[in-house]
C-alpha cells in the first residue's frame, strides 16, 4: 500500500506554510499508523521553519505535539490496537542502546535521536515529516498512550510543552510544600504552573506583563509578581526550590537567581543564546545554586506525565484553529497573542482538494 | 581564666598582617579549647584581608584551615578529650534548627552561620578570629576529628579546599568509572584531583599552563589537556559527568560546558563575579547541562571527607612556612607560586616576644 499524506509544509526558510502532498513510509513490523486529529504549535516549529538554528531541511512539515488514533498496526506491535488514542512528541526513534537511551533519556541518544520532523530516519534515511498532516507512521516504542478522560485537543501540547515543564520539576523532586516559580506565561509557563500545582507545590508566577498577571488568576496560581516591580521582587529572595524560566528571548536572569533558596535550581527552557546581561557567579557559589537547561524528556517520562495529567485532570488551555490559519497563528505567537497554545484541528485538511 | 592569644592580624584592608595580641572567649560548657598547630592559607583569606567582598571587619586574624590538639574541654563536651587531634574549618557555629542546618548544610544557615573569623559570635556578639593564631575556642559541634595516620600539616587544607572539592563530587555521585575534569591546578584543583581519583573516577586536568601540565604528572592524573590547544579541547566534547572549575578570575566557561556529557554539571568554586564572555544557554538546554556554584560543605560532610582521606591516604601537597613569612606567601599565591597550598606552622609564633 502507498500511504499518501497531506500536510502543510515550508519549502524554504522564507516561504509560508502551504498545502503539501507526500508519501509516508510503508509501515514496518513495529510501526503504528496514526490518523492525526490534533497537533499543537510550538515556538520551536517557528524556529525550525525559519531555520533559526541553521540545520533545517526542506520541505518541512512541522509539528511535534501530535494526538490521534491508531489506524493500523504492524505485525509485531503489541502495545497498541486500532482506534487507541495515542500521542507522538518530538522523538520518533533513537538507538535504544547507548547510556542515555538506557537511562530513558532518548533525547540525548549518543547516535542522535530521530526527531518527528527534520531528521533522517535511521532505517531508510528519508526525511521525517511532522504532525501538521493527516497521518504519521511511528515505531510503537515512541508512541504514547493517551489515558481516557482527557479532551484530545487539549492534550496535544502536553507532548512537548508538558514534558518540557515536567522534566525539571521531577528532577528537582518537586512535591507537596515545594516552592516553585514560573517566569513567563505562555505555552510552557502555563503548563509549568499546572503541573507544579498538580504536584502539590506553592506556585508563584513572575511576569513582566500586568495584563498576564491579571489573567493568571484563572490558573489558580498562588502568587503573582510583576518582574519590573523591584519591591515585589525583593520579597522573593531565597524563596524557591526551583525557578522555571520560559522567556524566549535574552533577558536578565540574575534577579531570578536571587529568588532561589540555597541549593535551588533555575532552569531555562525558553531562551537559546548568550546571556545578556551576564550571569553573576557569586550568588551561584554563595548559595550553591544551579543554573540549568532542560530539553523535553524521554519516552517513559512523557508517559508518566500523561498518566499524571489524567489523574489530576490537567490539560493545556488551547485555541483550536484550522490548518489554513497556521501562518496567521505563527504571527500571533510572536506577539504572545494566544492563551496559551494553538492547536491545529487536522480534520480541517479535508476541505483541501486532493 | 583569661585565654590570651597571639596571632597575625590585618588592622585595615590596606595593612600587611602583623603580630596581634587578643583574648579568646572564656570556654562555654560545650566548648573545646584547641592549641593550633597548623593553618592553611586560602585564597579567600586574601580576599577577606583586602576587603574584596566589602564586608570585612577589623582587626582580622584570618585562617580557616585549622589543625591542632585539644587543650581543654568544657563541662558538657562529650566528643573530644584532651590531646585529641582536631580540625576547624570555615564554620564555628550556626542555628542548628533551620531547614538547611537540619539537612547538614550549616553553611546556608538561615540565621547566618558564624564563620571562623570576621563574624559576630551568636552568643556574645564578639568578633570571631581565625587560625593564624596559637589557640582557638570552638563549640564541639563544629570541631572535626582528625583520623589517625595523617600528617597534620598536610591535613590543614582539607578543612576548606578539601571540603570545597568534596561537596560537588558527592552531590554528583562521582564513583568508579565516572568522568571528572578539573580546571586549574592550585590548592582547590589538586584536592579535586586527589579526591576524584580516590572515589574511583577517571580524571582529566585542564590547565592553560604547559608547566602545570607537566607538573601534574606527580598527581597521577589520568589525562592532561592544555586549554589553549583547540585540537586537544575538541577531543573532550560530551565527555564529563562533572567539571570542577577552580580558576579564580573571569574566563570563558563555554569551552568547558561543551565538555560535559548530557545531564552533566559544571561547578564553579573559584571565580566570583559576572561571566565574561557570557555563558551561552543553548548547550545547557540541548544537553540538559547544569552550571552551578558550590560553597564548602556542612560539618557532617567535612567529617565524612576527612574519614575518606584517612582511608585513602589523601592529604594536600603543602609548603610549610613560618608565620613571619605570611605576607610573602600572600604575594606568591597571587602568582600561583606554590605547590599547592601554604600551611603556617603556628609553633613559629613562639619566637615572637609576648
Amino acid at each position: 500500500m502507498t500511504l499518501n499524506a497531506r500536510g502543510y509544509a515550508a519549502l524554504t526558510s522564507a516561504s509560508p506554510l502551504g498545502l503539501f502532498h507526500f508519501v509516508r513510509r510503508d509501515p514496518r513490523p513495529d510501526d503504528v499508523v496514526i490518523e492525526i486529529l490534533y497537533c499543537g504549535i510550538c515556538h520551536s516549529d517557528l524556529h525550525n521553519v525559519r531555520n533559526d538554528w541553521g540545520y533545517s531541511k526542506y520541505p518541512m512539515v512541522p509539528g511535534h505535539e501530535i494526538v490521534g488514533r491508531v489506524l493500523k498496526t504492524g505485525a509485531n506491535v503489541t502495545k497498541f490496537k486500532i482506534n487507541d488514542a495515542v500521542g507522538v512528541g518530538c522523538l520518533v526513534d533513537a538507538c535504544q542502546t547507548c547510556k542515555h537511551c538506557q537511562k530513558g533519556d532518548e533525547q540525548f541518544c549518543l547516535k542522535q535521536p530521530t526527531y518527528s520532523y527534520g531528521s533522517l530516519d535511521r532505517h531508510d534515511e528519508q526525511l521525517t515529516q511532522g504532525g501538521f498532516s493527516d497521518v504519521i507512521v511511528v515505531s510503537e516504542d515512541f508512541v504514547l498512550r493517551i489515558p481516557e478522560g482527557l479532551e484530545l485537543s487539549h492534550v496535544a501540547p502536553l507532548l512537548c510543552a508538558g514534558i518540557t515543564a515536567w522534566s525539571p520539576l521531577k528532577r528537582a523532586n518537586i512535591k507537596q510544600g515545594s516552592q516553585v516559580a514560573v517566569v513567563g506565561l505562555g505555552g510552557l509557563g502555563h503548563m509549568a504552573i499546572k503541573l507544579a500545582k498538580g504536584l502539590g507545590a506553592e506556585v508563584t508566577l513572575i511576569t513582566r506583563s500586568e495584563k498576564k498577571a491579571v489573567e493568571s488568576k484563572e490558573l489558580k496560581v498562588d502568587h503573582v509578581v510583576v518582574s519590573t516591580n523591584k519591591k515585589q521582587m525583593s520579597t522573593l529572595r531565597n524563596k524557591f526550590d526551583i525557578v522555571i524560566d520560559t522567556v524566549p528571548y535574552a533577558h536578565d536572569v540574575n534577579p531570578f537567581v536571587a529568588t532561589l533558596s540555597a541549593g535551588g535550581s533555575m532552569v531555562l527552557v525558553g531562551y537559546f543564546g548568550p546571556l545578556d546581561p551576564p550571569l553573576n557567579t557569586a550568588p551561584l557559589i554563595f548559595g550553591q545554586r544551579s543554573f540549568e537547561g532542560s530539553l523535553i524528556g524521554g519516552i517513559n517520562a512523557t508517559q508518566e506525565m500523561l498518566d499524571f495529567c489524567a489523574d489530576h485532570q490537567i490539560t493545556a488551555d488551547v485555541e483550536v484553529i484550522k490548518i489554513q490559519d497556521v501562518n496567521t497563528a505563527f504571527d500571533r505567537m510572536l506577539k504572545s497573542d494566544v492563551k496559551y497554545r494553538f492547536v491545529i484541528d487536522l480534520q480541517t485538511l479535508s476541505v483541501e482538494l486532493n
